[in-house]
């Protein structure tokens, strides 16, 4: 007889191929520091909720919230259903949360309060036997940086720091990893004083993002690129981060920091390293970052900061239909704030591969469309033969990655016009993501809670990298603080401000409009 | 005051550049051979109309017909109007047609007859004058090679081969250009000893397509195709020819002829010629032709030809819903006939830049679709980072250009599947014609008339190109003939018969399915 209880259907959710490759975290507790804030909220607790519905999370998993709110176990297990139901990217079934549900807890306390950290060690205890966590404990610090040593301090204190027996402890943090170098390594000190620095998670969101994963997928799985991918074909490089939205809620956090900080030292960097860097011997995490960190400690900074970096901030005005505040009215903003919404630099990398090749970066806010990408630009063909048919000079093939949104690569190349005459001109060809697959996309925050708990490191940046990172802004930092004025303003809705163009203009060259 | 007979707008069709390059037909006439026939009707009196539409013919142009129906001028105008409102690209219109017709003559007459030639003569001496034509004369042979020599000599005896004091005459020859080497130069032989080699203009047809001229354009215009177009990135070339139809009512030239002679010895190696050749000095005729003789004498037929060849003839069978006939139940086709309706060579290239990567060509009727494709198939990547991923062999990158129908490009690459592990997948990106370009393409035979009234030879062939195909063809020939017997069926619908799989699988690889 056909046993019934064995022809439940297949999860259409599960890849076969997570199970072959033994992609499963194993028994674990997840402990959620800053359980109110947006991002856990918006992007975790529907990240994990997503994974366990693909079957990624074992049923021993655990997720506890830490937090000030007067909350219980059934009153934070409402919260985290509200935001499942609302921010989950995969449908709601009521047995995966029933399931999930049944080991979530809630701890309440403040971040120095022993009784607390008390509760939490008797809590993950408890865990440990009734869920079979087994003593794997992440510590997700989704808290501001001020706390981190506090946090830490608590954690080591209360033994939770240290596997003990268990096979493993982790601690996760977010950006901003400090302010600049110094404050990155004392940030980076008081973490790893506490947990050693392949128990550190750091992440950086847009790592976990299927395009930016996809750069190595292009580079290195194909025969077509790598070839060209160097200094005898490529002009230059541009990388955008441009967003139409101003700093909203952020002032608090955005004045003293700005777009430099903000975005160009971790995402545009890191975007920069996977375009840059040599193939690595292994997508292992040590050769992996090794490659990362040589290409980022192979950038050179240009000698004339003030020709090779343009900032700016956004004036009052109009877009999309709707009067926009100026950055300096916004609130929370000082009339006087020096933080840019816009900055663009350029840098060179000193490798063989690379040397003469450009790399201009821009990232800002209230730009003319919402888009992340890389652009390796190439060198002109030479017009020997099409001169003759009135054919002036070609324009620059590119290869085109499309980080965010509309996720895909774009080719734009030279094609004969149709006609009597042997005319070119630009076209594209184009792959998106969303045509091309039907699987959809994981959520960063997916693959990088997967990744805390399966304690694959390859997509988090060490400390190393954090700082090679502020080696190479700190310069421009310091030189906008000496210069001590106000940046550019620039229209909402436009490209940034006009010393942005100059930047490119200076040496012969034009920003893309995505 | 405004001049209102200046205020006619401005001719849509009218390309500046055209005009800014020259490319208008001087006074000239195009006497045409053969007017009842297909190719007349369907695509050159079209084609002449279309010209005039978009300005590039003179005032001065003139058509004349010569043809044994007992037509007169009046007639004819009416069976050349036909053809054009049927058959042209562009919209008519009664100004132009007007201008046009006032130059369309028919002369009566058998290719034999010396008085039929007079009237010509007399015809044409009276457009010279009356229209303008300035005694500049291009005879178009659009009827059957064995009367080429009748039609070439008499048109010497009545001195129209010579231009005298007139800037030119030329001949326009249609293929088959003869069965063999031997019948190839013979024919060559008869045609240039009345006219120079230069004022001899051989069409294929494929070489007016748009697609085919991008071929150029994509290789030499462009920084992205050429430093990979060599044996260090490609494996192999694939180039077919695939039609869905059967022999239709071409029995009587096709039995005898079969698929090898009928587009491989012309269109699919003039494919290999622009594919595979080294870059010209020039796109002038000489240059470029040079070029292209330099690869197509660098080919190297295989030690092997049973191993290296494959053919076919359609059995019965059902295609596209309709039971269809087997090649050898078509009429006029005898039941023993050993001609190929499918035919399949490998050609290897000794030049460095080829050295190692076998070019694939087949054509064939009655085959899954109708497509003319050139198929640049790259070597694996090195799989050296994605095997501990759970990743086997990559697929193959490829760039495919599109010639007929649905004219583009497409490249094959791989790309990151959406997951959380690092799984790679072949994608495509795609360029098409029709989308990229608001131009309609002209039809081939515009572009090859057009070249054929301003003495612009470079698509064109001479003879030396044709010799060097049938070199190439030959020796298949022969081994087939000398084998004696049938070709393998095939289904209808299906890609050709087992032994072309076989072809393939013999060095380890497949057809595409386009």
């Amino acid at each position: 007889m056909h046993d019934s209880a064995e022809a439940r259907p297949a999860n259409p959710l599960r890849d076969p191929r997570d199970r072959r490759l033994n992609r499963i975290a194993g028994p674990s507790a997840l402990v959620l520091f800053g359980v109110t804030g947006d991002l856990a909220r918006k992007k975790l607790m529907p990240a994990i909720y997503d994974l366990a519905n693909r079957g990624l999370l074992p049923p021993s998993f655990a997720l506890i919230g830490f937090g000030r709110r007067e909350w219980d176990d059934q009153r934070f297990i409402e919260e985290v259903r509200e935001a499942v139901t609302q921010y989950s990217r995969t449908p709601f079934d009521e047995t995966v949360w029933e399931q999930l549900s049944a080991g979530i807890r809630f701890v309440q306390g403040n971040f120095d309060d022993d009784d607390a950290f008390g509760r939490l060690e008797v809590t993950l205890a408890e865990l440990d036997s009734s869920r079979g966590t087994r003593g794997n404990h992440a510590f997700y610090l989704s808290i501001p940086p001020k706390d981190f040593e506090l946090v830490c301090q608590k954690l080591s204190e209360h033994g939770l720091a240290q596997p003990g027996e268990a096979q493993w402890r982790r601690v996760v943090i977010e950006k901003p990893f400090g302010h600049n170098l110094q404050s990155a390594r004392e940030l980076n000190r008081v973490v790893e004083q506490v947990f050693p620095p392949d128990a550190v998670f750091r992440i950086d969101h847009y790592l976990g993002k299927e395009t930016v994963q996809n750069i190595l997928a292009l580079r290195f799985a194909n025969q077509l690129f790598e070839p060209l991918w160097n200094a005898n074909y490529v002009d230059h490089v541009q990388i955008t981060m441009a967003e139409d939205i101003g700093i909203g809620s952020r002032a608090g956090y955005y004045d003293g920091v700005g777009a430099a900080r903000d975005v160009i030292q971790n995402h545009l960097l890191q975007l920069l390293a996977l375009t840059a860097m040599e193939e690595p011997i292994s997508f292992n995490a040590n050769d992996l970052r090794a490659e990362k960190e040589k290409v980022l400690a192979a950038v050179k900074l240009p000698d004339d900061l003030s020709g090779s970096s343009a900032r700016g901030q956004y004036d009052a005005g109009w877009q999309g239909g709707e009067q926009v505040k100026g950055f300096l009215d916004e609130e929370g903003i000082p009339k006087h704030s020096t933080s840019e919404s816009f900055a663009a630099i350029r840098l060179d990398i000193h490798t063989r591969r690379w040397s003469g090749v450009p790399f201009y970066l821009r990232a800002g806010k209230r730009l003319g469309r919402r888009v992340t990408e890389i652009a390796v630009v190439f060198k002109r063909a030479p017009n020997l033969l099409f001169r003759d048919h009135g054919e002036d000079d070609f324009g620059q093939n590119a290869v085109v990655i499309r980080v965010q949104p509309d996720e895909g690569a774009t080719i734009r190349f030279g094609s004969k016009v149709p006609g009597t005459q042997m005319e070119v001109r630009d076209v594209t060809m184009d792959f998106g993501y969303g045509h091309s697959f039907t699987e959809s996309s994981p959520e960063a925050y997916e693959r990088l809670i997967l990744d805390v708990l399966l304690g694959e490191p390859p997509l988090f940046p060490r400390h190393e990298e954090v700082e090679l990172s502020w080696k190479i802004l700190d310069p421009f930092e310091e030189y906008w603080t000496a210069l001590g004025d106000q940046p550019e303003k620039y229209v909402p809705g436009s490209w940034g401000p006009a010393s942005a163009d100059e930047l490119l203009a200076r040496d012969g060259r034009t920003w893309r409009r995505p």
